[in-house]
């Protein structure tokens, strides 16, 4: 966030607010408007219809998510990129609570305007964890250190085009457990938040 | 599902439907008794309102899903513990993936009048998660096979109080991957859907 200015930015934030606290649908313009402390010329002036606000709104959110978790990861590799990765998204959902709901909320709708800007920007979030698991996948882990006797071991290598599933897996984790975290246990530390996240992807649990 | 019948089987399903596409805030209860093709007085006679519809809903909805979960448990520990849950949950959001988007819409919610009644709930679910976690944890792994030289190390004994959080990013990291699989890519099969879930749980990507 923090790429809009002025009215545009009040306009923003006023309508994320609403529907963090009453969804999309039960967001109208007028409440928008009167939330923002716009004159309703002035919302239509910035944004043509609600449609085009709350595209605008996700596209931000979403692409300033990916930029991000790029940068996070930099030039890093294998576990240490999938580390900076998770750090980064709890980061960001903590930064933003309001936004990681409507997001957790929006991305498997297919019924809205804004559907295909939203696939392109969630497949792009999506990509730069999928590519980190790949290469951590081929890279790091030695043959027969799979769990033996576990299903997981069909998945063979697991970057054998089941990246994004896995991809998925490690952002709904992260995602998941932040929302938990910043709404039923806000006494938990950050870091033991990701302590947490990262040793159940770390195999915490499964027999070695 | 599948506990209630007749009309107020009708009116669940049509409700989950509708809200499915529109959101909870977009459905009326004029929409909901026109889709199930009731009467309006039946509609009310069966539900006084729209919250108590929407409660009702979500409430036989998570209540299933902790019940089938503890089934698909029944007496295994360790890693098998956790790969019929992950199973177990992979399956239901199949069966359902409108209760499913619903379910992650709504659990982070807190402005809703069947909040309480959603949080014991959802509180119930992931325990059969974070029991089987703080047992498999402490009971398969073998000390120093935790990642070394990573920050998950820093949990200790992942069994050690944040064991709603690890439960919360493994239920997150099946509720994602599940929709990502039925939303996007649905020509993927079950079983190497649930093998990319338990491959990146198992720690297929971190340091041994």
């Amino acid at each position: 966030m923090g790429r809009s200015s002025g009215t545009k930015r009040a306009i923003l934030d006023a309508a994320l607010e609403l529907a963090a606290t009453r969804g999309i649908t039960g967001t109208t313009m007028d409440d928008v408007a009167e939330r923002a402390g716009v004159a309703k010329g002035s919302l239509y002036y910035n944004f043509s219809s609600k449609d085009q606000l709350f595209e605008a709104l996700l596209e931000e959110g979403v692409g300033a998510l990916a930029e991000n978790l790029r940068a996070a990861r930099g030039t890093l590799v294998g576990w240490e990129a999938i580390e900076a990765l998770v750090g980064a998204l709890l980061d960001r959902i903590a930064a933003n609570a309001s936004l990681a709901k409507l997001m957790a909320s929006e991305i498997f709708r297919t019924d809205r305007a804004w559907q295909k800007t939203l696939f392109a920007l969630r497949h792009e979030a999506l990509a730069v964890f999928a590519e980190a698991i790949a290469e951590a996948s081929s890279g790091a882990s030695a043959p027969g250190a799979q769990p033996s006797g576990a299903q997981g071991a069909d998945a063979g290598t697991p970057a054998s085009g089941a990246s994004t599933i896995m991809a998925a897996s490690v952002f709904g984790a992260v995602l998941m457990s932040g929302l938990e975290w910043l709404v039923f246990e806000p006494e938990r530390g950050r870091d033991e938040v990701a302590a947490a996240i990262l040793a159940s992807l770390s195999g915490a649990f499964a027999p070695r």
